[in-house]
C-alpha cells in the first residue's frame, strides 16, 4: 500500500491530513473526550450518552456550490460557514452542540482549498467543542452536508410549536445585512462604500449558541433566521396554531442601512435570510430577564411584536375555521401594510421556486 | 403562499409529500415513537436518550450520481440502497438503528422519480424501525447524504481496533456478486445468462444488522464490506497492530462463481465492494455460538482465517519495528501466494485514487 500511497493521494489521505487531528496513523482515533468515545476511523463514532435527563437534538444542513456559496468563496469562511449553519440550527432549539459529521464531495484534491477549509472549519469546531467525529468524503461536484447533534435538558426545547398569544417576539442581533451584500454581489442593486465591513454577516455567520442555551426556561418558541424573518417566524405561527403583529421598523438594523432607503431596508430586513440571528418568542413577565441575559452576552435582544390569536373565518356556509400563520405589519406610523405589501416581505427564499 | 404554493411546488410541499409520513400539515411533526420526541418540521430532531447503561452510534454515507450510482439506477432501489449502506455500518459497531437524517440535492423535481425514491426509502426505514427524523433539500447535482444514529450496550462495540491475535476471522452470506455484476455493466468482462438475478446484491443490498447486535459479546471486531473484504479487513489489522493469514479459496460466494474461472472469482470476492457482508473476528471458543447464530438468521456464516501477530522487522541497524496489516493469503492448495498477487487482492476501491 506503500508504494501506491507515495503516487496518489487517496481518501485515506485526505481525511489524514485535513480532517483527523492531533494524531498521525490512520487507526488511531482521536478527537476522544468527555462526549466522544471513538471519532474518526471506524465504521460508526461513538457517543456517551446525553447528561441525566438530558434528550438529543439532531440538525442536518447541506451546501452546494453556486446555490449556497460561490464557486470563489474563500474556503476557510465556507468551512465556518457550514458548520456555523448548522450549529445555529442547535441554538434554535437551546442545545448545546456535542460533535458533528462531515460528508463532502470534492471535484479534486486541491491542497490550498482543503487546508484553508479546514482549518475555518476546526476554528468554529474548537470555539463551540464540537468536535468532528466523522463522515464521508468522495468526488462529485463540490457539495458539503453536515449532521450536527447536541443536547438539552428535557422539557425546554424552544420548539416551534411552543409559542403562546400574548407572547413578546424578539429578534437578536442585527438582521438584513446578509441580504444586502448579496445583493451587491449579485448586481441586484448598487454598492456602496464599506460595504465589505458587513460581508462578515454573510460569509460568516455567528451561530447564537450561547442564546439559545440562557433563553431555556424562558423563551418559548424559537427558529433562526436562515430564510428571512418574516417567512422563518411563519413557521412557529403555523406550528403554533397562532397569528403575529409586527412593528416592522422596530426591527433591528444595523448602521449599514443608515443612508438606504425605507423600502431596501425593509426588504433586506424582513425577507433578506442568511444572517443566522435567532427569532424566539417569551412571555412579557420573562422580558427584563432576557434584557439581562442581552447585556451579559453583549447581544442586542430587541423586541418587534407579539403573538396573537389566531383569527376565525366564518365561510359562506357559516361554518368557522382558524387561519394560522397571518402576520399584521404595523410601520412607524402606526399604519398597517396592506395584503400585498405583506406578501412581499413573507416570502421566504426557497431552494425550489424560480421567481 | 397558497397562490404561491398552487403555481410552484417549492421545498416544503417536496417534503411533506414525499418525506413527511402520516401527516397532511406541514406543521405537525410525525414520526414521534418511544425514541423520537420530535420528528421532520422545526430546526432540530429530537431524540430520546438511549437506554440505561447504552452508548449513541453516529454514521454518514454519501452517494454521489455516476459515482455510486448510475444515472438510469431504479429510483425505488436506490432509496434503498442509501439508508441500507448506513445502516450497513451501525450493524458492523453492533448498534441497533434509532432514526436517521437525510440530505438531498436534486437537479429537478421529478414526481415519478420522488415517489419511487421515498418508497424505497420508507420500506426499509420501517423493517428496521429506523425513522427519518429530519434533514434538508436543495436544488444541485443529485447527492443523497444520509446520517444514521443507533444505540448499543456500553463495552459491546465492535471496534476495529479490537481484534486478538488467534481470533477466527469470519465473512457473513457470500462476497463477489456485487462487483460482478458492476464489472458487466462497465464492460469489464463479459455479460453471462442469469446474471440479473444477483444485480440485486449490487443494487439492494441487505445490512447485517441482526447479525451485528447478535455478534455483541462474541465477536471483538467487525467491519462492513463496502470497498472490499481484504482492504476493509486490513482497517481492522491495522487497527488491531495486528496481520492475518486468509484461506482465500474458502471465502464464501455464490452459485453466480459456479461456471467462472478463479482469477475472476477470487478478484470479485476478494477485492470486490459493495456486497455489505459483515467481516469480523471471534475467539475461536466462540465459533459454536456463532455458528448456531448463522442458523438462526439462515445466513451464511464462514471461517476464513485467523488473526496472526504483527511481523518483526529488523532494519540495518538493528532496530526493530511492527509492521501491521500485512496478509497472508493460502490458496486450496495450501500455496501461499506471492506479494505481487497479495497486492493485487488488497487495492480496495478508493474515490480519490485514479487507477
Amino acid at each position: 500500500m506503500a508504494s501506491l500511497k507515495s503516487q496518489q493521494f487517496g481518501e485515506f489521505d485526505l481525511i489524514n491530513t485535513y480532517f483527523l487531528r492531533n494524531s498521525s496513523a490512520i487507526s488511531a482515533p482521536n478527537q476522544e473526550g468527555v462526549n466522544v468515545l471513538l471519532g474518526i476511523g471506524d465504521d460508526c463514532a461513538l457517543l456517551a450518552p446525553p447528561p441525566k435527563d438530558h434528550i438529543i437534538a439532531v440538525t442536518s444542513d447541506m451546501l452546494v456550490e453556486n446555490r449556497h456559496f460561490f464557486s470563489d468563496a474563500d474556503p476557510k469562511l465556507l468551512g465556518h460557514k457550514c458548520l456555523a449553519v448548522n450549529l445555529s440550527d442547535l441554538a434554535a432549539m437551546g442545545a448545546k452542540p456535542t460533535a458533528f459529521t462531515l460528508s463532502i464531495a470534492l471535484t479534486h484534491i486541491n491542497h490550498d482549498w482543503l487546508a484553508a477549509f479546514s482549518e475555518g472549519l476546526h476554528v468554529i469546531s474548537d470555539r463551540f467543542d464540537c468536535p468532528l467525529i466523522g463522515g464521508d468524503t468522495t468526488s462529485g461536484p463540490l457539495t458539503i452536508s453536515i449532521t450536527a447533534i447536541g443536547h438539552l435538558p428535557k422539557n425546554t426545547a424552544l420548539k416551534r410549536s411552543n409559542a403562546v398569544v400574548g407572547d413578546d417576539i424578539w429578534v437578536s442581533g442585527e438582521v438584513g445585512d446578509a441580504r444586502y451584500v448579496l445583493g451587491i454581489l449579485r448586481g441586484e442593486w448598487p454598492t456602496i462604500a464599506g460595504y465589505e465591513n458587513f460581508s462578515h454577516r454573510m460569509n460568516a455567520p455567528e451561530p447564537r449558541v450561547d442564546l439559545g442555551i440562557a433563553l431555556r426556561g424562558l423563551a418559548h418558541a424559537a427558529v433562526d433566521i436562515s430564510d428571512g424573518l418574516l417567512g422563518d417566524l411563519q413557521h412557529i405561527l403555523k406550528a403554533s396554531h397562532c397569528n403575529a403583529v409586527i412593528q416592522i421598523d422596530q426591527v433591528p438594523v444595523s448602521a449599514l442601512f443608515n443612508t438606504l432607503g425605507q423600502d431596501l431596508r425593509r426588504l433586506c430586513s424582513l425577507r433578506g435570510g442568511d444572517d443566522y440571528e435567532l427569532c424566539f418568542t417569551a412571555p412579557t413577565r420573562h422580558a427584563a430577564q432576557i434584557e439581562a441575559i442581552g447585556r451579559n452576552l453583549n447581544l442586542r435582544l430587541t423586541k418587534i411584536g407579539q403573538i396573537t390569536e389566531a383569527m376565525k373565518d366564518v365561510d359562506s356556509a357559516n361554518t368557522s375555521t382558524h387561519q394560522f400563520g397571518r402576520m399584521h405589519l404595523i410601520d412607524q406610523e402606526g399604519n398597517s401594510l396592506n395584503d400585498t405589501q405583506t406578501q412581499i416581505y413573507l416570502k421566504s427564499f426557497d431552494h425550489f421556486e424560480t421567481s
